[in-house]
């Protein structure tokens, strides 16, 4: 999906103070590296899912300003020196990142920039809001198909509660990404090739004499897709009763009753989906699906689940168009490159949680050789070269927490996207990417997986990786005190 | 600020096939009447703060069809009767909304589209996506100004975890007009005409040799901006040492320090601006300004000023640009037009509270005319006309409980946007709106504004329209069952 504007000056006005004093201080070629990553799964999940690297691909390919930008620039400040700088401006550093798609967690950079200063932070505010707004969508909606259970389609139309016309794009295409069945949105269906779903709203019902009447109607209209709102009036003794009614006026006039249903959008929907059921099935329509809906979440799903709800699909609005649970990336400066030489960098922080992970790093998933399920990610220095047999782990948080793992398959998780400003990785498509997340999601124990206390997923340094980490903050914590 | 693309197919599918069916059953010209409101203001606060009508007015007047878009609608089951309706598509009925900017309060109509209805419900999704987004941040930041003392100024720095760019934009110019003093987003600055606002991030101090080096480089280079991020490394024992030498090198070189101060990013704020303040006075900087930030929120700064911390300006970011408390806009049909007349339109619920207000609507602000705050707002019939002396006024949920009221000024709250298609409304600048946004909230009883279990407004109906609501839910309660 491409980015609608050029967004070049969308960037905190302190990146530029900040590029426009490097300058000044002949720091403007320091190359630096900066990672992406986020500290707190949202909702208390066991993992996120990547997501936005397609659109940080569209904004970097389109940076570059023009003389009224530069003019701003100069009206708040800016030298006359670094607003030449700017002039000809294009981003010429590398990126990595991790596909779209993939499972991912707390710690792990998600994307690297190695860039010279002034470059490497004026892509942060962009970044970062593409990033965190895209994976709180995909984040959301996987957990919303994780609570479902897999025979059962999950629609999202959260539209009309997105962060705006833009969010809700980038809300709906996410959620197809992380595996929702459809969309309600047309705009998001028709960018990605999909059908948009949808049926009625209680207003269509309304406006006719009577609830049987619109019902009617519908059914004349769309037989191919007769999903009834069954809700507008009184569920058991209204809706469902003219639905079935509606159903034998199908079959009297010979209209084909292959796709029918009907659809519940208020009330206790456990009851009244049973009730619902048993007068569909009693009425001779047992073909006849029950689609639920109203403020659905991950656990009101599971509540549904336990309290046995008839359903066959679910249409998921806010909980997706907007997540309860917030994406928190943060952009940290790692290291410093001095004549091709890496300078690891360490911000210490009362609380050992909150240090950054020093160093240019790679991070492998390693895979076990004989289940297939990840194992554990690991982070080592970037040219380290990680045993392929037995290795031992260690937590990046607790250094006396350590593990050995054998019998296993390395895949780095990051990809080259940019190299010395030029693409050279090719975005898959929504559909493509939706396949890897199912696909890499199975990859994941339940236990990861389930949507209360799940089990924490390691993330661990390698032997040479943690060594470095505790040599830093002995150092850093002897200078700084 | 205009939408940044042309969002006409950015609905529902739904509206597209409820629309096609009306036209099929002879009722794409039927008029009729839809109000957008909330039930529940976020955060249990007492007011929400309207936004969005301009991109409002933005999308409607740019709704228009492209040949591929109506390829794409074919494909998805539209008949060519519709398409055809489509081709030529505008905009043709009436809009009616409260200004941006206006407190407003629970089961207010802050928009009523007056259409046939195949317009207007396809306006429908784009509209709640629009005022949903653009309310959740105004009332945010209005929740933030009302925590913060007269004299402390607000800046908004959210980007970075804003759901993607464009929303990133929504919400600092909405945060910006609710009363935020300024905000780091350089593109949404440039956009409104503002200077936007930034220093120093923590890589900033990171890049130079020591804390100190990184200080006098930014004050050599930003005499006139001189705020010192003093966390990077230890606030009391580093940051704020640091800071000082600074000051006093700027004093030693000639350089002014008449804008000075520091930034406090990290740690228990209270305790370290009360530290950092006496250690700024006891150096001789007592106009060095404290700036704080740090997830701040209307509790949070609460509970900093019942502390005594000390500060001069607050930066906050997610709980503007991803406020907690979600909006709940919905879109709900009310009265369907026949031939010129109103039929009021009810549906009922199980719950009072979710009982849509039937009928097309006036809306009504009292003030009272000694002191000038507002009393209550009054509901309406559209053709009614109240009493200016003396009325008395009744609660639309529970009939038992009425007020009376005297000494008002009545001033209608919604002014007319659309008049058969055409714009007969001037959108005010974004400067304007924010100072009619503090004039609003002035009159609002300090009882209403405060944070913590607001008083509630009354928001009541007139005798008459309570006794047509009282009736018609009696005569649908009838109906229905």
């Amino acid at each position: 999906m491409k980015n609608p504007r050029n967004y070049t000056m969308l960037a905190d006005a302190y990146e530029f103070m900040m590029a426009d004093a490097y300058l000044k201080n002949d720091l403007a070629d320091q190359e630096a590296v900066f990672d992406v990553f986020f500290r707190k799964v949202p909702n208390d999940g066991g993992y996120a899912v990547m997501a936005g690297l397609g659109k940080v691909i569209d904004y970097i390919q389109n940076l570059s300003f023009t003389e009224e930008d530069l003019d701003y620039l100069r009206s708040i400040g800016n030298s006359e020196e670094y607003l030449e700088y700017l002039r000809n401006f294009r981003f010429s550093g590398d990126i990595y990142a991790i596909p779209d798609g993939t499972p991912v967690f707390p710690n792990e950079p998600l994307l690297t920039v190695k860039a010279p200063l002034p470059e490497a932070q004026l892509v942060e505010t962009a970044i970062l809001a593409i990033i965190n707004g895209s994976m709180e969508h995909a984040t959301g909606a996987r957990r919303i198909i994780e609570a479902t259970p897999a025979n059962v389609k999950v629609m999202e139309f959260g539209a009309r509660r997105a962060d705006g016309l833009e969010a809700a794009l980038i809300a709906s295409t996410e959620a197809i990404m992380a595996g929702c069945s459809g969309t309600s949105n047309v705009m998001a269906a028709k960018m990605i090739g999909q059908k948009a779903l949808g049926t009625m709203a209680h207003s269509f019902v309304e406006t006719f004499k009577d609830e049987y009447a619109a019902f009617v109607a519908f059914a004349k209209r769309y037989p191919e897709n007769c999903l009834l709102l069954v809700d507008t009036y009184d569920t058991l003794r209204s809706g469902v009763p003219n639905a079935i009614k509606t159903f034998r006026y199908m079959q009297e006039h010979g209209i084909p009753t292959d796709h029918i249903g009907i659809r519940i959008d208020s009330g206790d929907l456990a009851y009244l989906s049973k009730e619902a059921r048993k007068l569909l099935d009693e009425a001779g329509f047992p073909n006849a699906t029950i689609c639920l809906s109203n403020s659905l979440s991950a656990d009101v799903i599971i509540s549904l689940r336990i309290q046995d709800a008839k359903f066959d699909s679910l249409g998921v609005g806010d909980n997706i168009s907007k997540p309860e649970g917030r994406m928190g990336c943060v952009y940290k400066e790692v290291a410093l490159i001095n004549k091709g030489t890496v300078i690891p960098k360490i911000k210490l922080s009362n609380d050992i949680v909150k240090i950054v992970n020093p160093s240019f790093k790679n991070i492998y998933r390693a895979y076990d050789k004989t289940s297939g399920y990840a194992l554990a990610d690991v982070l080592c220095e970037k040219d380290e070269v990680l045993n392929e047999d037995i290795m031992t782990i260690t937590s990046l948080i607790d250094f006396s927490k350590f593990t050995t793992i054998d019998n296993y398959t390395l895949v780095p998780l990051q990809q080259q996207i940019f190299e010395k400003g030029k693409l050279i990785y090719k975005d898959p498509s929504l559909m493509e990417k939706r396949d890897y997340c199912q696909e890499q999601m199975n990859k994941l124990y339940p236990e990861i997986r389930r949507i209360t206390n799940p089990h924490v997923y390691y993330v661990d340094g390698s032997e040479r990786y943690i060594a470095l980490k505790k040599s830093m903050i002995e150092k850093a914590g002897k200078e700084n005190v």
